[in-house]
């Protein structure tokens, strides 16, 4: 797969175009008040990976020709989807009490919780309105659609915080809501604004929702067995919190009294080696590991083919990285 | 002034309106999760004077024919500030650690920050989707820019919470980013889809956001004076915050040593007489007061001639009350 970085032209389109989604991120966010350009200057430095953004260009640049160039549009709804999934790591920082993100402070932590919320609002308010600068009313609507999807599977989480009783397809249901949505919107807009065709299009969409529920499962496998400071921010946070991932779902489905006793107590003890045992004996950590790389399998499957294909070979990379990440 | 009402043509008028955008409001939160739907039920409790959408509807009327109805963009449009404002109402009650808001309880108080916090995002994503609808980028991105326009108010306000010296000036700066601008766009948005002109698209603009201006003013002083009974939340609320309202910024600057101390002791001690004792006597109150009236009197001398003559006087009227009012 190494011959994809090879494509030193598709590197470069790739390169130049997520510098022209910072440099818009960034100017989209610039208040006349210093009080408000400090807390956006801090929200950047949580920008990690670029995963969505990059979805969006390298989708897009799979369905361009290679003496053409991607569409403003597509820096646009990239720095959009990219301010989308901020907004949604301030907000979930408060919902969290969450203390670190990405080895640094929360906002939350540092400002207080007013400030996280408003914060939060600012960026989705900047995610419209910076949305609305395409002039295309059907990206609104669409985002609107995705954001709209994104909240109710935060809402219906935050219902079934604690409630031992959520069973796989509602985990799947909420992730699908609060995860994938918008990494599937990342590569369905990116195909679109290039011209692919509705069937593409479809077939893009979906690609990115296999990739954005197979990230989701590679986060609860990190938030129990990841390296805190690899990656970069608390660990059993989730479960702490009542939030039900996906290894610990299996394992009360596959357990009855003492070994699922065991689990729920080394939560509460916040006793992260006696829960990495509990969940390893009852094969529940490698029933969920091998769930997301299943899932990452069938999106692959189902990538359609492109006009350019190196940029096809590297989306099938992205999607192996998406599991083989350990931040 | 009672002319107004027994204009029944425009009374049918503006309630037909009203009607609509409640089906539109109500329309737009329906998900298919109860516990989605459950939430929502609660916020809609929380409308009250619907003065957003009545001022879109009026303005819109003010420019219409009376033989011509509104446009469907009309309903959009006042659903959309109203739910932008339900939005602002649910996350200041987070940050306001708010128990009370129209004699009900508040989301945050019942169900906790972090659906409040959720709730508000499904809020201000459902405007924008429902603003979508209207098909018109331009509606997206002036709305776009009034939110992002009013967090920064919000973010600056909360950058200066205990802040005692907090000028007029600046409290007027945050005011019209917090609350004027929404008020000033539904002014200025109803009477340019009637289809007015430019300059008195503008005039409707500056008309509305002297509303707004005022209409924080009289909360500043309903927060001190008012009856909690009527007024349907908790009073010396903002101060206790640390928000310095117009009255409390005039007293300020009024006074020094024991008086001054005097009001700050009486807000420590949530001793609402005392404060009212204090700002009485420097005349805070009254020159607030007198402050509310002098904006609502410019408003009303800059309202444009318009095409229907009752629905002029109905906004004029509109002005008046915005003072008047009790709760």
């Amino acid at each position: 797969m190494t011959r994809v970085f090879t494509d030193t032209v598709l590197a470069a389109d790739i390169a130049e175009g997520l510098a022209r989604v910072k440099t818009l991120f960034e100017s989209q966010l610039t208040s006349p008040f210093p009080a408000v350009n400090d807390l956006c200057r801090h929200v950047e430095r949580y920008r990690g990976k670029m995963l969505r953004p990059t979805l969006v260009l390298v989708s897009g640049l799979a369905f361009t020709r290679e003496t053409e160039s991607l569409r403003s549009e597509h820096s646009i709804i990239a720095a959009t989807v990219e301010m989308i999934h901020m907004a949604t790591l301030v907000h979930d920082d408060v919902l969290d009490d969450a203390q670190v993100r990405r080895r640094g402070e929360t906002v939350n932590f540092l400002r207080g919780n007013e400030a996280a919320v408003m914060l939060g609002d600012y960026l989705i308010s900047n995610a419209f309105h910076l949305c609305s600068r395409a002039h295309d009313p059907a990206l609104n609507l669409r985002l609107g659609e995705v954001t709209n999807t994104l909240c109710e599977g935060e809402l219906v989480q935050l219902s079934r915080r604690h409630d031992l009783s959520l069973d796989e397809n509602t985990y799947f249901e909420i992730v699908r809501r609060k995860t994938a949505v918008l990494v599937g919107a990342s590569c369905e807009l990116g195909a679109q604004l290039a011209g692919a065709s509705t069937e593409d299009v479809v077939a893009m969409r979906q690609f990115g929702e296999h990739l954005g529920v197979a990230f989701q499962i590679q986060d609860d496998l990190l938030d129990l067995l990841g390296d805190e400071a690899t990656v970069g921010k608390s660990i059993l946070r989730d479960l702490e919190k009542g939030k039900l991932t996906l290894p610990m779902i299996l394992h009360i489905a596959r357990t009855h009294g003492a070994p699922r006793a065991r689990a729920l107590e080394a939560i509460e003890a916040k006793d992260s080696v006696a829960l990495r045992d509990a969940l390893t004996a009852s094969g529940s950590i490698d029933a969920a590991r091998a769930k997301a790389v299943a899932i990452v399998e069938e999106a692959k499957r189902g990538l359609p083919q492109t006009q350019r294909s190196h940029a096809r070979e590297l989306l099938l990379e992205l999607a192996d990285r998406i599991v083989a990440r350990d931040a």
